[in-house]
């Protein structure tokens, strides 16, 4: 990607270390974030969203890399059903990301990109260095917390960690714990990665960017983001500008050279080792380990929050039995949560697409 | 890949050239080949099995590089469900693949291997290299044929094109048409294996072999050949020979280190261009388009020939509705054929493993 020296965003320096869930401790962290709306004089309107992997702070502001608009600019906005001329909205990049917060592609204390030698961090950790951006900025308690897939996982582990933070939690496509399946695929994408030459340990930086072997990760991780009759609908076996097969290895496919194009435009906008460092994260999650294994215990303290738990029919990435788990837990705190399972053809994408149905659901929630 | 030279397998060179669906001709193409049984002096007693994307024709005797048994000795040999105390199976390489019949590694014409320049090949080529070895081996019609996954879509294929040559046609865990889905995985494994930069363009010969990106593809097609339940089941979140996360980006999990053991291991046996090529001809397997759009068309030449299909309900890469798209195009050209779902834990993987009613169901049909 582009270097992160010419991104201008606005930023703040956490005062105080931030402790990892690894042992280790991040000096100066810097948190990117964007906000939308006003604050309101008791500081009660505040509502943070929490991004998805591949996600920013830009959600519902141009991006400053691609020029294009926010990630969710259907949700959020004025007169939108997360309403910004009632509510201000703050979205933070997580740490470990690239696009202004620290990551690996921060310079390290010892005044070079740390690459590898950024600590290993979990979905605990990002929310850790969210909730002390909130100290900052002075806002205690949030009116609500929304979050889609990982999003939707920092939205669980701020609720089972931090539940005296907000009033409401709604998490979308998302799960308490990384399957086998879940991260074999993020496994795949990694070994992508480092099997491109130019990826040299993770010490890449100012130098090539291991473009190719992001490009396959990201690639990979799409087809998990789709459906199978999404694919079908949207693609078939349709040939792509020509009207019958090479008989060579171009993409003759439509779905070939959408998957190509998804993984070439990926790398203008994402650092690769931000790319390592975030998949391991979401692979490292498992709310119930963090409480010894009960996924009721690790949500106990949330049992005062209400929830509102959404999945999609045609996600295969985190399905609704996945979701179910996390209803079942609450339900065994007597937490109050309503859930629902929507239609939708997209597969997991449905959070990010155009889903009426979740527009209502998000806008009858957050009030 | 070790240097194919060295190995030392049974074959035959098939007498006329090859005209493939691309338009090109094949000259001189190899076939290797195992069989085990004698064949009857009526010769009616044989039984073709088609391999699958990565298989080979030593179906019932030891690999001649990994030293392992035969990859379906379940299911082939004396007293087993295809009964070679009875019956004569053959097993052919397939074209395009590496272990002994014409591929992208073999010697073109010009004296150097061929690499890109071998022909884009489909699975009817496949099938009609393997009719041309039957007129060698002066075997006019089949008793059987079987074949799971690819070997499935080149029995379906034989059917549709050479209906005369079989009595039966047993096709396992497959389908008519690559879908879109299907399509997208084969393609992350191409790019990842183009991305390698020993890959050279597919003029890597004599010189470092791309296994890098072999490796990536096979781990991408690898978590297709199994359930999501089957993953959780085999492997869950279990750690990998440590108590607790590393905070590193080792193998921490199980599931990590297997699908990393099974892409290296795969090299040793494998061809990247074959792998490109295979593939492809997958991809552009589509039995209704052949003869026009309708598959009931494309079988109609079968209609008097016995058909068993088999699918799994956890294979989610060829599905049991996929399956069954191809009973209705049997059901209507009258074709006898009967059709089961079997419940197998295992995903697409289970037509190779202990599933013991499809040791019944192969050997009810078979007789």
């Amino acid at each position: 990607m582009a270097s992160q020296t010419a991104l201008s965003v606005q930023k703040v320096t956490l005062p105080k270390a931030l402790a990892l869930d690894s042992g280790r401790e991040l000096e100066g962290v810097e948190i990117a974030y964007e906000t939308h709306g006003d604050l309101a004089e008791d500081k009660a309107n505040a509502i943070l969203i929490f991004h998805a992997l591949t996600g920013d702070q830009f959600v519902a502001s141009e991006h400053p890399v691609t020029g294009k608009p926010g990630w969710w600019e259907r949700m959020v906005g004025p007169g939108k059903p997360i309403d910004t001329s009632r509510y201000h909205v703050i979205c933070a990049n997580v740490l470990g990301s690239c696009m202004g917060s620290t990551g690996p592609a921060s310079t390290s204390p010892g005044g070079a990109p740390y690459g590898m030698d950024f600590p290993v961090i979990t979905i605990r950790d990002m929310v850790r260095a969210q909730m002390a951006l909130l100290d900052v900025l002075g806002i205690e308690k949030l009116h609500a917390i929304v979050g889609g897939s990982m999003g939707g996982m920092q939205a669980l582990s701020c609720a089972a960690n931090f539940p005296e933070r907000t009033s409401r939690v709604l998490a979308i496509a998302t799960t308490a714990r990384h399957s086998a399946q879940n991260i074999a695929f993020h496994e795949v994408g990694r070994q992508a990665i480092m099997a491109d030459p130019n990826w040299q340990g993770g010490a890449y930086y100012g130098g090539e960017t291991p473009d190719k072997g992001l490009s396959v990760a990201r690639m990979a991780a799409h087809i998990t983001y789709l459906s199978e009759a999404g694919l079908t609908e949207k693609f078939g076996r349709r040939l792509q500008d020509r009207d019958a097969k090479s008989f060579g290895f171009d993409a003759d496919f439509q779905v070939e050279s959408y998957l190509r194009y998804q993984g070439i435009t990926f790398t203008d906008r994402f650092d690769a080792n931000s790319y390592l460092y975030i998949t391991r994260a979401m692979d490292y999650f498992d709310l119930a380990e963090e409480a010894g294994g009960k996924l009721a215990d690790a949500l106990a303290g949330a049992k005062d929050t209400r929830f509102c738990l959404v999945s999609f029919d045609t996600d295969w990435l985190y399905t609704t039995a996945d979701m179910r788990e996390v209803v079942h837990a609450l339900n065994a705190v007597a937490a109050p949560v309503s859930f629902v399972e929507l239609s939708a053809p997209y597969g997991h994408d449905s959070f990010l697409l155009d889903v009426p149905a979740l527009d209502r659901v998000v806008k009858g929630f957050i009030g």
